[in-house]
């Protein structure tokens, strides 16, 4: 392993220092080299940086163009600059000791003025990765195409009214996979940025989904064909750029997934933010994609439940992540996923040194939700709660009714003469709320 | 036919009048009779009252008991008023020219001590009901359970932890289905009012899913027993009384039914007030139920898109109907489905007249809504746009990729050889609108 | 002072225990005799319990009716049981180490069949309040009036359209400050439920204004001849009952009593889920009113921001609170006021310690918030490094800014000749809010 | 007056051809050579283009740059562009019959190395605006400076914590209000668009705010010194771009006004989809402002309730337009105000031709709404309505109220000894609102 240290020298390796230190450019809670059952919390974690945010982040925002301002961001031509950029940015991984990185095509490298030269592009940068990934060890969790961002896209990719833009798509995407299969991506990202309407009175909706699917079962097969072996993954979001998006939810997701037959070969990328927005908690769409055993990995933020827009802002929330934990650990955990920091700095955070606290706030968030939801699940005070309190279902007629043996008329026989009137049970919510306080701040 | 004229004989049959009619108690868009395409209005449009809002509604909010009192609401005993409620009901449902009604089992009959009593009374009272069914030839749209007001259900119905409420829930919905067969109901609507959650922390939320499919499961089979042919419809929502319903919206309940194998045995009840809730338009949520052929009926009302609870208001927004009317027209129209006001009367519209006035401009709302949508489509401007917007799929290539016939592979090859880049072509959005605005006030 | 243990002698006076007592019926961070700065903090934190959810609530919601069943709630007749209602409560008040209790005088005492007989046994009950209070040292926060609950006040009370409705109010008024008085009362609320609107379209807002204005005048004349010298609140929400209410924030209460001469008089009452309601979160609401010096009280509770009505829960969130506490603490505290749990028990919360789970959690939480409020503001480092990003108008021409000798000119010229372009300063964003996360989880 | 016809020669003037018209690029209800009152409906309408959206738009947003090309778009210097850009505005104007336009300084003019060079460009943009004007008869509706999209504003313009920021704003606007001036500007408004916090983690709130009061009360005095006679308007909006702006609504902005002695300078100019984002109707909005005498100008737009961004969409929802145009006109007009079109093309609008037929939909729906709230003011049905609901407070005790002679004691008499329970009267909102949808569609 190479150690890199050109673009932030001032900024050494970040360090676990414990709760209590008073350096604010040191881990509180994430102990990267931490043992836990056998493995480094590192191992566990999977934590990951998402390139377009912490190195294509200018702080824009519809208001205002950028504030944030690199010293790497100038040279003589783009694709110098965009070789630079990733040298700091492997630099910025190693430092703050993430073991992955994600990306889209267009966020690495520019885009030329065809697709053949946007190709080549893309394939100079891709080779420059390979080699910061094998000197750093720093891996790629996933890989993805920006299919949102030409005006091209303006009216979708796949769902665009012309199959022309739609067989454009099809061919970055394909290229997009290549790049990923080539820098051994773990998963491959669909999200679909403007793949939804913007008003109904110009759109085919069953036509577009139609389209929608098509192009998936194409990717499906080209990965047959491609030999990835990685895990595709869907992210919803409601809304944002456009008015409707298909994938509004995981539910939504669901589906679309099951209605073209896809369903075996997706899983979901759910994002804090998108998860708010469509007015679910965070928990509940990792729960909805879990009981679906789709649960394929996070991308890490936080939203504004006050405000309507996807504010992607670090989270330092403890109890949602907490919440959130316990139900992947339920789950199983993340598989080939992982806790992307899909996360943006606020527009006013233009220090350098505020992209290193904006990610060891996020780590040391997870890693502090992380070691609570173990504890948690380890006492198991809520797990046996749950579970004696739906342990009717373990025997007699409850037992019946889940292995699908009663019947309405067997039910009814049962209330009219045996069972009579229900006895109303307390939810113990507040008892639970209290306990989860104890747990966050005991 | 029989003619009632006992409880309000002071209003009359309400008629049509005409848009400019200075007459508030009359139709100015809604003429029964009128004959179009070979049936009557009155047949197309096929309104139903929700009796729980019309004759149990008494004004009542979650800060103060109800306003609203009515004459025939004191009597000896429970039954002799439900059964004087329900002359009125049909006095009113001639009046106001309505050609169905619905009804949960516990709004008509008042619940007994045991379930064996309240199966009893709700006999009595469903044999009234025949009566005058009988005589005033008005018919069930649908009937349902009331599976959320009673305290037993204060965790849900289907998914209550307790096995015991499963069962006599089921005990319930069984004799709601006997009592819909006997009134010849054409729908029985399946609503989750608590069929949800109020805190993951208490919640095991795959297990209750499963239990809710098991329970429609047995609907299904005891609807084959028993020989009801009519049409099983979800109605979703997304929240509220829960913090969470299963049933969010159209997109989650066919995820469900598609996951528990139930697709083929129910559509869709779309409540425009749950639309917005879930953050959809009623347009959306008729298209997403279009599109998987599952538009069943439809909950006429309207919400407040400022506040986040269901109003139930009586609609007289003709744009959002005129969208709506457009979707349901295109897909076929609700078949055994119809319009059921499922709108209650505000708090301080005490007056007898305002249950007249509030039908008479939903039904109103809704005709012109119909009307305009018919000349809309039969003038086929808004579709030959769309036609002509995704027309590059009808040939060539567009229609090999809709055929199955391309992969990434050939459409990368046709855009780096042949196809180049993409024109960005105008969604018109504004152009569309403006026409709209031109058939809702030409 | 006299120990009570009736009602509920299963469960005996709760206690301090620490933060990680296995025992859920015992404070973790609420120690009532802790000495902190000369005062206990019992006397610091000011709790008070609301009558109306503690003792009046059922569990009902607009879907069902009660759950919730208390033993004392069946007795001969309704003074009666109101007597051993506020018997219990006291009790309750006395065990869970509350030294305050708020009521709204139609929770605490039936309403006779005219203004005159509800006059009566409001008396009787006062009385009765009076002894227990002086038995067991509870004190009234503050008292104030129904004028939501009876269809009487259905288009509002002081802002109805009927001046009969504003009379009676009055008169109801004028003897809910006057049992304020008789029970020592410190303050006297307005919460205006309904005064507000469904519909513009039969509203004249500004007289309604008018009306409101001239009621509060009353009010403060009133208090002068009974020498009422306690607080006057206004307690401000944004809709909910009604479309829209007057007070929607404290920004609006604060330009409503400017415009009508009353801001001497009145200061705000606060409730957590109101503001989040109204789109702030609670400490933005304390900070304003704090900079009119308007913080008046705390009503303490949360609400759930996916959810667009008022939840009334309570709060655990330790976040929230702690930000909300430093603000308090900024402004010098509450004064007369206090944190008054206006919050009340899910719907399923049926056992009788489910009442005592909710408020220690509530009572803990508050008491975590305030211990870690106050060792945040005395290490300073947040308010250090506010003062420091303002203190360019500590000296020169910053200094002449805020002390208005400044002019469009002088600054002008100031920026032509001599300061030229201003340097962007990173507004830290991140940096503090892993600052914080260190103190709620350090 | 001289026709400019060379930036779109294939597009003429638009033309009155009424309802029925099969020509999109014709209004439908905007004769603006109507005479109504003995006024034109031009005059009476006062329609303005907003330069920034119409001519600076490119249908940009967070996920994607513009997509909107326009032929004057390239040229050799920014200056040029910036004229031939003007001729192309101006042209516009005049073919869409708009009597107004109103601008940012930074929209008309770019921005030069230094403020003194800033200074300059604009002065050579604003004489040739004027000539312009001239040469059309185009004027200006109001001018304002753009204190948000330079990255010195990231943390605020006057609420900056630098002084620095602060006064280069006072610089800014000093020059901005000689510009309105140059140009004959009819008022002068001010956005606070980062005038709020982004956290109040780094925030004095009341320190901001003095320093926002300061700058007006700057304005103020330099509007004197300069001669400046015409309105000043405060534009609120609750957020974005920051999470919290200080004019959050119109009652904020009262509050803020009265609270530092700014109330007779300043009106309100009332955005449609800054209403919405505050929780409000437009209507609320207007009114709130009518009867504080602070009704200014509007900002024509229109959000989408299902979405938390400000869409700044034109309005074709004559039903909303009508409400509001009832209440504009009952407060007496708009006075120097006007109907500003605040308003955007959507992102694949990307037709010349989309301009056109945008603004034609808006000033035809709002021309449309004016007509129907003239006709239903004729009528007086609403307004005699409204009369007879408050007609209490006309005579008698009622009367007595309103001219502050009863106490609460005088009316608790007249209570207790005559009036008794006040009778609940109908509200009859359902009525009300099939009357207006008669109005509508009649």
């Amino acid at each position: 392993m190479k150690t890199l240290n050109k673009h932030f020298p001032q900024i050494g390796k970040i360090r676990y220092e414990g709760p209590r230190s008073a350096n604010a450019l040191s881990f509180k809670h994430y102990n990267p080299s931490e043992i836990i059952d056998g493995k480094t919390l590192k191992e566990h974690m999977r934590f990951s940086i998402a390139y377009w945010h912490a190195f294509r982040g200018t702080g824009s925002d519809p208001f205002g163009p950028g504030t944030i301002v690199r010293p790497w961001e100038s040279g003589k031509d783009p694709v110098s600059v965009a070789k630079v950029r990733l040298d700091a940015a492997f630099e910025f991984f190693q430092k703050i000791e993430a073991p992955f990185w994600c990306w889209h095509d267009r966020d690495i490298a520019p885009e030329g003025r065809t697709l053949a030269e946007s190709n080549k592009i893309l394939d100079k940068i891709v080779a420059h990765a390979k080699g910061l990934q094998k000197a750093t060890g720093v891996k790629l969790l996933w890989g993805t195409a920006n299919l949102f961002s030409n005006p091209r896209f303006m009216c979708g990719a796949s769902t665009n009214p012309d199959a022309h833009v739609f067989a454009y798509a099809a061919a970055q995407v394909k290229k997009a996979m290549e790049c990923t299969v080539e820098l051994g991506g773990e998963n491959y990202v669909f999200w679909g940025g403007r793949e939804g309407y913007e008003t109904l009175l110009n759109t085919n909706l069953k036509r577009e989904q139609d389209h929608l699917a098509r192009f998936l079962h194409m990717a499906v097969d080209y990965a047959k064909e491609i030999g990835f072996t990685g895990q595709f993954l869907i992210e919803p979001k409601p809304k944002e750029p456009t008015k409707h998006q298909y994938d509004f939810d995981v539910a939504s997701g669901i589906a679309f997934l099951r209605t073209y037959g896809l369903e075996k070969h997706f899983k979901f990328n759910i994002e804090t933010n998108h998860a708010t927005l469509a007015g679910h908690t965070f928990q509940h769409e990792i729960e909805v994609a879990a009981s679906a055993q789709m649960l394929g990995s996070i991308d890490a933020n936080s939203g504004d439940e006050l405000l309507g827009w996807d504010t992607d802002q670090f989270s330092t929330d403890v109890r949602t992540l907490t919440l959130a934990m316990i139900s992947i650990l339920k789950a199983g955990g993340l598989g080939s996923g992982g806790f992307n920091f899909d996360a943006k700095l606020r527009r006013p955070s233009t220090d350098l040194d505020d992209l290193f606290h904006a990610h060891i706030g996020g780590m040391d968030a997870y890693a502090l939700a992380f070691k609570i939801a173990r504890r948690i699940l380890a006492e198991g005070k809520f797990e046996q709660f749950v579970a004696d309190r739906y342990s009717s279902y373990d025997t007699g007629y409850g037992k019946d009714i889940e292995k699908g043996k009663a019947t309405f008329k067997s039910l009814e026989k049962l209330v009219l003469t045996k069972l009579g009137e229900p006895t109303p049970k307390s939810g113990k919510q507040e008892y639970l709320e209290n306990l989860l306080m104890q747990y966050l701040h005991g």
